[in-house]
């Protein structure tokens, strides 16, 4: 993994990776529909791959009510269309004489990366199949906070537009480059950035740079005994910088904290100074805490360059677990009461039926002995413990700390679990919900190809209305497929990913075919900016850790006053007066 | 209780109300040294009142080598000397044109009480005994939000400086009114709003206004069996809004959080209108939080009318144990190794040798059978053990939650302990280590009296550096006192009330005499600040979670970068541009 940075003769460029760059995820990795009409991830980097998995395709077919047919196909472009950079003469000129040539690029296709994220109807699917017209004109590396002082005062001289860009993952279009942004627009790209700066162990801190990705901090960190414990479901791709900039969350909260849990100090480089603290505070009283501010800043207001962050011993153990309920609502009440307790595991999630379901499909058909065996098992949870196969659902947990910990946790989440009329299922149904997180994505990219557009939304909604907002999110959406003629029907699935003490997270998962649909990308695009609507109107919130970007920038004066966002304002004309850093998100837009 | 808040046909006003107003606490409760040198606690406020202690004296004078002398004490001021109120003619007509005049007062004695806070050197030794030279011109007490919006509009109309007011337990001189402030000064007590708002069950929140005091909200919450869980040592006095503007931190926020993880939204009204969530937020990605700068906003922002916190069920068990240890370094070791583990109880404490005795102090003289007992239990300790008894050390616990939470925390808390060569002490002793903690402000007030000035000091160190911190901050105070020729012997003690992953926090209390010392106050204070100096350092913070205030205004350098501090003033000139709210704290000195 990130086999480059190891080489020193070769610098990093997002143009000449591993990964992608348009699609997500890495170049050896993608779905295949075989002749036989089952499925397969290539290479070699996930579990999920190599096995061909028969049960996905009727699946999709089931769910959407349209056929999967490879005669009726989205044609990818072949060249990736882009205009001209648009070059500030003299910007370039001091570019030029103070840095060498491997330290930036003009090269279409690098601009190109850099100019979008993974958000799906926006950008990914325009990008491949149609074409993005708001591009970044230079794309820069930063490789020290002296560099990036460096393009922050060249930017300020000469009026140029400054983009940070890390792992460009962000599915809120925060990465989206504004249309009526006139000025040359640089990205600078922060991934060389990968060190470790220093760690205590005593202390448990690390000091690391922001453009480290999640799965190298995790390797380097490994190698001495010690884990950050973020796991974004984007960790192999996504930077410490885009972590801080979107507010994240991770899988493991519970044990290791979300972003701002886990972080101690940040330094920002801005057009007026570096905002950070001298030392990293173990919890302080010092006032107006101004690096509060920077977790969601989402790009608007200067370059993340490194973070002080907490690091934990590697645990004794880790072992997953899982459950099955009869419906939704009692897995729901099984995961309100594990929220009261002190046996919260690492990471603990609820999925849905269609997600259960969908969980399924992805697996080989089974043969011989294991044929059997799912057969027996199958028929203990349908027939013997009468579990209806369109109800059920199913609770995954990861347990991480001593032996001690590890089997407290355990022994009471199985009391809890039958408590709820449940049933434990084990630690290999455990581990396969979490497998399936890293394919999810490339699932995605490949049903675009068959005209089939999916995304995910998620939100925060207190206990009492998590009913209500499913409910009324799903209702929107069937609501606006039937009015505007779409085929076949939509997919809509959810899940509890993370629970909190006042309420949850809840993750949908929305699909639909867009065969024949005239503008599918902009349609759906509306389509899940009603969603949202409703999703708000029910008590959900603007995004449990998405973040807002430019997709949800609408709904901030549903989220906080008006003062607020003056407030806001007021800091952004202060700190950065040339709107330097003009990507224009959340309630920065012109 | 706070029985007046019962009463409706009396409203509240600072000065008719059973509490000292300068001193710290309640007038029915004080020390009184008897003609047989023994220490009684007056009223029945306390486990502690009502019993003659004779090891205290003792105790002090061995520590401080002075003696207590009831022959020469320091004078209390019987006439409170206050200047005349700087009246702001127009304003006030206005306000006697819309309120009755039942919600405002020009009275000497209620303008003086809202003058200080609780600083010892700064604050309440000059207004006991000496004179306070700033005061405010007039006390209004708001009842609801729309009376802070009027006070604020014609504060802006009329210039005049508005100082919001809680429960005056500041300790950072953060309610101290500066010298250089020209216009009529209006304090602004809150502490009429003092009701629930609502209360949402399922989510398990509850909507308290700003004024209502951490007794009254925990009395109102357990009626319906909950609790918030926060437990400053100032929570008979202090109020909701005090705690967002200070940032703090309460005794069992292993279990509940400090007051920024209890918090879910914030009502402040400002100059330039209110700053808040639409909702209460499960944890979100919004962009940047304006809420996230209210937290230690130290009054110089806006006024805070109420805010949204988590609430718990009552726990089906507490339980209190302790253990004492051989030496500080070793209880140290100790409350490490409790850090990394998932049995930390809702609040751990370690006491150093210095205050573990002054703990014993507190006690009556043992009779017939407990003095039996108590002998007994010393000679283990002492002569069985091995335990010196000028260096071993005592940790407290206190354990909430369900019995099987309880058991698991107090049987690996004593095997810790046991790994660390300590000895378990018992719930007893538990109980009493934490029921000196409200007796310790009304001990400082009883020994000024006889000369002797003592204050408490906090911070938040890495682990690495506790000892550091320690022997840099007692060396100072000692290097100090013999250059400046006090007599005596300087008192230093502390404790590590607060255990983080990265951290704790150290509470140092410190003492001396000044019989003969001229300017007292303020040889104390400026010892105070060199001391502060030792602390930073040597790698401890600003505070732990007194606050800045003025106290330390000169160390925010040291903790901030300068483009912090300008973009919090540039907040603060945008937000409050007339400088309605002139209280001059942390770095918005003139």
């Amino acid at each position: 993994m990130d086999k480059l940075y190891k080489s020193k003769s070769k610098k990093f460029f997002a143009n000449d990776h591993e990964t992608w760059g348009h699609k997500w995820g890495y170049k050896d990795t993608r779905f295949i529909l075989n002749d036989d009409r089952t499925v397969r991830m290539l290479g070699d980097r996930y579990e999920l791959a190599g096995i061909d998995m028969p049960d996905f395709i009727p699946y999709v077919e089931e769910m959407l009510e349209v056929k999967i047919d490879p005669e009726d196909m989205l044609k990818q472009n072949e060249d990736m269309p882009i205009g001209p950079p648009n070059i500030n003469e003299q910007f370039v000129e001091r570019i030029k004489g103070i840095f060498s040539d491997d330290r930036y690029t003009f090269a279409d296709d690098d601009r190109l990366i850099h100019s979008h994220g993974q958000t799906t109807s926006d950008e990914v699917y325009k990008v491949i199949y149609s074409r993005i017209d708001s591009t970044v004109d230079m794309v820069f590396y930063i490789e020290s906070e002296e560099d990036a002082g460096k393009l922050i005062q060249l930017a300020e001289e000469f009026d140029v537009c400054l983009v940070p860009f890390g792992g460009g993952t962000s599915v809120s279009n925060a990465l989206q480059i504004p249309k009526n942004e006139n000025r040359m627009i640089v990205a600078i790209d922060t991934r060389r950035m990968n060190s470790i700066e220093w760690i205590n162990e005593e202390d448990r801190r690390v000091c690391a740079q922001s453009g480290i990705t999640g799965s190298r901090l995790e390797e380097l960190l490994e190698e001495k005994g010690f884990t950050v414990g973020h796991e974004p479901d984007s960790i192999e791709l996504s930077t410490l910088g885009g972590w801080i900039a979107t507010n994240a969350s991770g899988m493991k909260k519970n044990r290791y904290g979300n972003i701002e849990d886990i972080v101690e100090n940040v330094t920002m480089i801005t057009p007026k100074g570096d905002i950070n603290q001298v030392e990293p505070l173990t919890r302080a009283s010092i006032g107006m805490k101004p690096q509060n501010l920077l977790f969601g800043s989402e790009g608007n207001f200067g370059i993340i360059t490194k973070a002080t962050l907490k690091i934990h011993r590697l645990p004794e153990v880790q072992k997953f677990n899982s459950a099955v309920f009869p419906n939704w609502r009692t897995g729901v009440d099984f995961m309100y009461d594990l929220s009261h307790t002190n046996f919260i595991p690492a990471s603990a999630r609820l999925v849905d039926n269609v997600q259960f379901r969908f969980g399924q499909t992805l697996k080989a058909r089974p043969e011989g002995l294991e044929k059997l065996i799912e057969k027996i098992k199958k028929f203990m949870v349908l027939n013997i413990k009468g579990f209806d196969p369109y109800q059920m659902v199913a609770a995954t947990f990861k347990m991480e700390g001593s032996q001690e910990e590890v089997d407290y946790q355990e022994k009471n989440i199985a009391r809890l679990t039958k408590k709820h009329g449940g049933l434990v299922g084990g630690a290999e149904n455990g581990k396969r919900g979490y497998m399936l997180t890293f394919a999810i994505a490339y699932v995605r990219d490949f049903l675009t190809d068959y005209k089939v557009i999916g995304e995910t939304m998620e939100t925060s909604v207190p206990w009492s209305k998590i009913h209500q907002v499913c409910e009324a999110a799903t209702k929107r959406l069937f609501d606006l497929h039937e009015q505007h003629g779409i085929p076949g029907r939509p997919y809509m699935s959810y899940r509890i990913p993370q629970i909190y003490h006042t309420g949850v997270c809840i993750y949908f998962m929305l699909g639909m075919s867009v065969k024949d649909v005239e503008n599918a990308a902009d349609l759906f695009s509306s389509m899940e900016h009603s969603i949202r609507e409703a999703i708000m109107e029910n008590g959900g919130s603007i995004s449990h850790h998405h973040g807002v970007g430019k997709l949800r920038k609408d709904f901030m004066q549903d989220t906080i006053s008006p003062a607020s966002i003056d407030l806001l304002k007021q800091v952004k004309r202060s700190h950065d007066p040339k709107n330097i850093f003009g990507i224009q998100n959340n309630v920065f837009t012109d």
